[in-house]
């Protein structure tokens, strides 16, 4: 792919133009896509630009859930799911620590509660929509659980995840689906694609109007492309950008798995507009392959399924520090633990360990296992015929990797600690009960699970004793980002926001570009994607009513 | 103190001014004092502008020890502080994830070893101008040791610390003795101090160079200044403004012992004239006495003596988790733990428990010490004659404070977990040795242990069984900030730069409205102050060397 330099963030003022459309939108993954297609529909003419030289973004290597609270489906099959109830229950994860159950907006900012009121109210209209129009049809995945399924503020646990109706059972390939399926419906109604175009800056009016945007393409050098109503930002967010992950995430997290073209271009190109900036603290997280990360694998894929019964994580001292089979995005935290007396964070690389039986019987290729069938790139497997050399392997593993994860060191007497907490965690298997950790006492950690071995299932579906015998298997892991949740403020109709907090004419932004209200919440599966179509379907309807200049 | 409102941050074009200066400062703590009297030892016609209705900021709350690398006293002593070391020390804890040993810049980027390299460059020279010219006499602390003194990189565990001369015996006062005494030296030499002045957005002229700033007036309406040479921002932090605490901060902290006009201006007037910013995660920290913080008690100070030697600090359920007596930024780590099975920040509040022996041998009034003795306001403690009268104190207490705290409740078992707590920690106590938290094993813990009881020191001087019967006081502490490390990007020479990596002309930054190069790290008492001189004084030289406009 050939890569377009960065150029200045800064607007130009500038009424001449190469070419004009109603309405511009940046970026090939989901938000971009449904910006475009809902513009389109309204009668404007429509451009879709993306960086890369296809589209897809994130999206495309996402499973594509989406979660879409009170859903037709739902309310098909007579599941009650009223908007104060879901509203509450956002509140309670993204803010916990401000969570009021009794104020009227929960603990929530003003802003934070009207755009998840804009999520509950819209994610259905735009979902429906997308539907009716062959863009994206869905089947409802009724049985598959909220993140947090057991709070009490969760009054519909079950039911608002949707994902594309073509997508195969396991659903691991709902983002191709949807990006093929929304790509044709922009070619059959009439969205110009154009890819190897990378917005640098915008263009304003006199009147400090955003009329357009300043590209640089692969193929022809710069253009200037004017929007008559509006620019919709639908690109990523910064996890590919090592200055802003540095100096503005919460935890020092290595990488991750959104596109690699999730540079923080908008961060940089709103914030020259004048854009009050929002969560710029917390992404969205999931433990990643190390090895993958750190070599900039563009196929990386977060570890949602933890797969494998006979399978621990555990420390560079052998012991397990926390639940392998938590949702993914809590299960991240736990590589950021800080010692505050060796000032150091100890679990910054822990270390999958499995046997033979996990090896044969929950390998797979999809949603980011690091156990993988024979063919799949393997070359974060370390392996051993005893839990000494596997220790070995490991070992010289962290001493390749020193000086990106902090010198952390093997301990000298890793084997043997490793011995005695399989023997401990055996104890629990064999119970069903893991009294360390309660690893397997969630709805969402059955649901990640992955393919397990039948017989015997025993109490707990999660657990099995490792063998006492070779050979032994182990992965790198580190916690890192699906994307982040910062940019820029935007209202829920998509507009951009100034320190003023006044909206910024004609600019929009959706999905992992701008600001997302979810604060330091996970609230489902698809609780990325649901959100984005609602607000994607906002923005174009005010982007619609825009006058044209 | 009349409030005057914040008003646009936006920077306006003017060439018409109601008076004029070769520098304005900003700000009247030490940053601002500083630069303002190394401009004006340049022979510079300078005015120093303060918000509040006096000078002093955060720094005359605080003790005002200042880190000097390789300062002159250490040299008179003997002791070697070379270049390399410090500056490895300085990375090794700043960015302990990508700590390099063998990379030329120990892991740090351009710009973070760049800041270092100046601190220690500079501190000493600045230092022994501000004392030469009578604004900061200082006496030598070559016992105090830096708060990583017992890791291998810290080649230089003792000496760098320095207080101003007329401190008391218990240099808490450090910080009103030199807002005092630079202060008089900014009156004897011809600075002109304005308080009641707030800067509100910069002037800038036709090329885009700040020439000026605009500025609302408790007693005179607004009035627009001009500087022929310089602006140098010397302002605070972000400490009390929710929305930025909130989306940059990477722990949800409810406050902090900042100046309470820490509303981080320069954040915004800074990102308004185009700069990059830096280090907006990690402030900071230190514990804090939950109820100054909500109730925003403009007098509080931070916990940075956790005194008492039977005290202890539990959570909600009755149980230690951390020791009580960590260096205080590493200490309010501990209230941040995230529970990923219940979604909630289990010790987002600790108490503190003690009995009427620390209450007699380590009451203070420095320090922010929550054993406070009579006389001091108290409204902070809780008392019980026995643990179960204890208990419903503090019950009650997390019941009034309960939407601000996510809904944290003390458990039912409370006073019997606490009274089981109370047996494990007086064996630890008898013995000298904390098996669970490694209490007292650091230098750090020593230095801030407070006044304790000489009868019997015990092995272990910070910990003494505590009493099996009442009085018992208790007090809910919370992390806080000392203030925010994070805003605009300046260079070693305190000139902001914009997003491209340029210099914004005529703008200059120091103190915590800039981004600090420190990262996460706090590498010792007077790590804020004593690098803010050396940054004041590169600033100011390089400002004196601006054509005047």
């Amino acid at each position: 792919m050939p890569t377009i330099a960065r150029g200045s963030p800064e607007p130009v003022n500038s009424d001449r133009f190469d070419a004009e459309y109603d309405v511009i939108t940046v970026g090939g993954g989901a938000a971009g896509l449904a910006s475009a297609l809902f513009s389109r529909w309204h009668g404007n003419s429509v451009v879709l630009l993306e960086k890369a030289d296809e589209l897809g973004g994130t999206t495309k290597k996402a499973a594509f859930w989406y979660w879409v609270p009170n859903n037709k489906a739902m309310q098909a099959a007579g599941m009650e799911d009223r908007k104060e109830d879901c509203i509450r229950y956002m509140a309670r994860l993204s803010r916990p620590e401000s969570y009021a159950p009794d104020d009227a907006r929960f603990g929530l900012s003003d802003w934070e509660y009207a755009v998840c009121e804009a999520i509950y109210d819209n994610a259905s209209p735009a979902t429906e929509l997308l539907s009716e129009k062959g863009a994206l049809e869905y089947r409802h995945c009724e049985a598959v659980p909220d993140y947090w399924a057991e709070i009490p503020e969760d009054k519909c646990p079950t039911g608002r995840v949707l994902v594309p109706k073509g997508a195969r059972d396991t659903m691991s390939d709902g983002g191709a689906v949807a990006v093929r399926t929304m790509s044709e419906a922009c070619a059959r109604d009439g969205v110009e694609i154009r890819t190897g175009h990378r917005v640098q800056r915008l263009v304003r009016n006199d009147q400090g109007r955003v009329t357009g945007v300043e590209v640089d393409t692969a193929a022809n050098g710069p253009l200037r492309l004017k929007a008559r109503k509006a620019v919709i930002f639908g690109s990523g967010g910064f996890t590919h950008d090592t200055d802003l992950r540095r100096n503005f995430l919460a935890q020092p997290v290595l990488g991750g798995c959104a596109a690699v073209t999730n540079e923080g271009d908008f961060v940089r190109i709103g914030a020259a507009a004048g854009a009050e900036l929002r969560n710029m603290n917390y992404p969205w997280m999931c433990p990643i392959v190390l090895e993958k990360a750190l070599n900039g694998d563009p196929g990386l894929i977060g570890t949602f399924s933890p797969s494998g019964d006979s399978m621990i994580y555990v420390d560079r001292t052998g012991r397990r520090v926390t639940n392998e089979k938590l949702a993914y995005n809590e299960s991240a935290q736990a590589f950021f633990k800080w010692d505050p007396t060796k000032a150091e964070y100890p679990n910054l690389v822990l270390i999958a360990v499995w046997d033979q039986r996990s090896q044969e019987h929950s390998a797979g290729d999809e949603y980011g296992r690091f156990i993988v069938p024979p063919g799949c790139d393997d070359a974060h497997v370390i392996k051993g015929e005893t839990l000494e050399a596997l220790a070995e392997g490991i070992r010289a593993r962290f001493a390749k990797y020193a000086t990106a994860i902090g010198n952390l060191k093997v301990a000298e007497d890793f084997a043997a600690t490793l011995k005695a907490t399989i023997e401990r965690f055996n104890t629990f298997a064999k119970a069903g009960r893991d009294e360390d950790f309660q690893r397997g006492e969630r709805q969402v950690e059955l649901l990640f699970n992955g393919p397990a071995c039948a017989d015997p299932a025993g109490p707990n579906p999660t657990m099995y004793p490792i063998s006492n015998s070779g050979p032994y298997y182990a992965a790198l892991l580190t916690g890192g980002n699906l994307d982040t949740k910062g940019g820029p403020m935007a209202n829920p109709d998509g507009r951009i926001l100034d320190r003023a907090g006044n909206v910024i004419p004609g600019l929009y932004g959706v999905g992992n570009c701008v600001a997302s209200a979810s604060a330091r919440a996970y609230w489902a599966g698809g609780a990325t994607l649901g959100p984005y179509l609602a607000l994607a379907y906002c923005a174009a309807n005010a982007a619609n009513r825009e006058p044209a200049n």
